[in-house]
């Protein structure tokens, strides 16, 4: 976009401007990752229209104009992997491995509180801290999807939802058939939405019996579909597959036809050569959650040696239960520096490349393909963070800044799908005290018990 | 803390109450660490007065009330380990070892730029991002640490100065002899300040020679001095030292006589079981600087060992340029994030812990023993910060929260020595514009060369 002339942007012939957001630098993630110093960003409808030149986007007409001196634009964060509403769970336990966290307190607790109520309500304080963040688009695999599908379409950000899928029941269903039926009509009713997309979210290997997988693997296939799943999260679940199966949960994956193009398999902290070849060779995409990873103590997924296989390698937070945030901008910073020193390669997931985890392959691996860049015609999913606070001083270079300082908090402004959904930090279209009242009384409820 | 009722609360006896800040909760650090709800902290002069259950607080007269209802109030954090001056560097040379860093990026910008007014400047950049993110001292290693110590005085924040030692020139002196007469003369004329401490900083066993080394241990154990030096920071540094002395780092400085409990060894990211009994049997203090050595590729300190090993561990930022910020709540969240992967233990160095390391171990280590709690006669050395923004609700637990929840741009107010220097995030005690301007001049002036 740098050198494009304005008579050569195309979206500029015979269309109104809607937005031009005037940025101190504007980083549209094509590859090689650059800052263009003083550019502005054009919005038609719901679209990117062009990146040009302040100078030249100074002299065209729009409704809406905004300066931004200070800020970077570049597209909104997408947040590949989390479970929303366990927001309300934030911090009510810490410290604890996954086996323990998950069957003394998380399964628990969700056997108690989760209904629509405490979805929509966890969704909503979720999806209200990934836009101040600079999420515009998140992956979601939780109970009552269709809650979590409504609350985003509400709240206008983009969202991915995997609808759960495992042998046990829960307050949404009653085994993986009940869920696999629910799911899929969910999918049928937003099969015409441009913001949400619902596709198959088998838990884990090891919570999901071979049957329920091959069905899901013929589905998934027929309806050109999506899947969302944990796998090798820990080297425990690496040896409980080989006891039971006789395969790692990745082969094991593939011989039931779970592995390609459209799986997205999240956490890979227990993976071995063979395993990082099996996605690459099935184009599986690879979802790493660095600090979940740490948190729970699971180990490293080796993200460096899976972008060296050319394995598309996207990023999310996990849930906040387990991190316990949904910063994306804290996400990729972990994943820069932690792939470094366990590839022993401080040049390993540079700033830039570690930016791309969390656009251009965000959208690859959820299959958002006008996400992720500011070309002309792509979503108008856009962000902008001020970069003039102390902590970002001085300015050599503002990706740097976006990787290695923390930036979240100094995220002002977004759009999604070319609607404002933030404005100088002020949500537009959630209602902030009354999630943290609503939050609050979660909190209350959930401690007396 | 928390039963002292106000009849026994000692410094009351006939004494004004100066300022009391009435908190949501308050953490003394005293252990086990515990979150008070609605308690007070007293301060008179430059001193804790007392904790008090904010029932009892209501009815003490004081010059100043401050209600922080949403906040914690707690000590101000300790930054063991930095060069403040280096913030002037922030991002200019990213994703690169350690080796090529030092000398291909770091050594020739210093040689270039580094000055009395380069240190003035980037000191306060310094300074003020830390008052910002909460922390009320810091350990500084760095040229000129006079003009350091005056700006740290100037700014009203507590400051270790370790005064570097090296076999090469700088623009501060002409080699180690130098260094150490220049160092001595700043000690001694800092040897009445309540705030700033001046002490020993050869560089690192591989920068400094045998001899130097030799005097260093002498003067400071006649001195009862403190010395602070990076130690075993790589494996390589392990390996030259074997190859050049037949010594381990730690075993070279201990058979030197530079270990002990006025010592302060930072880094330790390539030790091993006898270098963590060593720095055990001989009371050498250990601070840990995660996010610098995991983007260096450093290595892995083990932490946990340590600790386990009865070290007392402490906690530093190090320089931006390594960072690339000063943000101490995000340096002991990776530190307790990371611990729990490196052990494979998700109860390695919980919360409670990380939050020890950034107050008691670090006044510990750094030998300012009134600070790192908030007991009757501790200095009044106390930061709020507050949690009533969404990302970090629910609030089960604030502990849970000041670990793994991104606090450090919600810390509000800090207090130094019984004096505000923040309030409302303003900073009282610097001028932030003007520092945002001269760092701009300094950005242009080292981006042109």
């Amino acid at each position: 976009m740098n050198q494009l002339p304005l008579e050569q942007a195309p979206a500029l012939d015979g269309q109104n401007t809607d937005i031009i957001i005037h940025g101190g630098w504007v980083i549209t993630m094509n590859q090689p990752v650059q800052a263009l110093a003083e550019h502005s960003v054009l919005i038609t409808g719901n679209q990117v229209q062009a990146v040009l030149p302040r100078e030249q986007a100074k002299n065209i007409a729009a409704t809406t104009q905004i300066e931004l001196p200070n800020h970077v634009l570049m597209p909104g964060l997408i947040n590949s992997h989390g479970h929303a509403a366990m927001s309300l769970f934030r911090g009510m336990a810490d410290d604890t491995p996954l086996d323990i966290w998950l069957n003394e307190h998380i399964w628990p607790a969700e056997g108690q509180w989760v209904s629509e109520e405490f979805v929509r309500d966890g969704a909503e304080l979720a999806i209200a801290e990934m836009i101040r963040s600079g999420t515009t688009t998140f992956s979601d695999m939780y109970f009552f999807p269709n809650i979590t599908a409504k609350v985003a379409q509400e709240a206008g950000i983009r969202a991915q939802l995997s609808f759960p899928i495992m042998d046990f029941p829960s307050a949404w269903g009653s085994g993986a058939e009940d869920y696999i039926n629910k799911g899929m009509a969910l999918r049928d009713e937003y099969k015409h939405s441009d913001t949400v997309n619902v596709i198959f979210g088998p838990h884990a290997p090891y919570t999901v019996a071979t049957e329920a997988l091959e069905k899901i693997a013929t589905y998934a296939h027929e309806l050109d579909c999506g899947i969302h799943i944990h796998t090798q999260e820990t080297q425990a679940e690496v040896e409980q597959s080989l006891a039971t199966f006789g395969q790692r949960p990745l082969e094991r994956l593939n011989s039931i036809g779970l592995l390609g193009p459209k799986t997205q398999c999240v956490h890979l902290a227990a993976i071995n050569e063979g395993d990082i070849q099996l996605l690459a060779d099935t184009k599986s995409h690879a979802i790493h959650c660095p600090r979940s990873n740490m948190k729970l103590a699971s180990g490293f997924c080796p993200s460096q040696a899976l972008i060296d296989a050319g394995v598309n390698l996207a990023i999310g937070t996990d849930g906040a239960a387990s991190n316990n945030g949904l910063d994306l901008f804290a996400e990729l910073n972990t994943a820069a520096l932690l792939a470094k020193v366990v590839s022993k390669n401080a040049a390993a997931v540079p700033d830039s490349a570690a930016l791309t985890m969390a656009t251009v392959n965000g959208a690859k691996a959820l299959d958002f393909k006008d996400c992720g860049t500011l070309n002309a015609g792509a979503a108008a999913d856009v962000i902008a963070i001020d970069l003039s606070a102390i902590e970002q001083q001085p300015i050599y270079d503002p990706i740097s800044h976006l990787a290695y300082t923390g930036v979240a908090n100094h995220v002002s402004h977004s759009w999604i799908n070319g609607k404002a959904v933030m404005a100088d930090r002020e949500l537009l279209t959630l209602d902030q005290s009354s999630i943290v009242k609503r939050t609050a009384e979660w909190r209350r409820k959930i401690k007396a018990a």
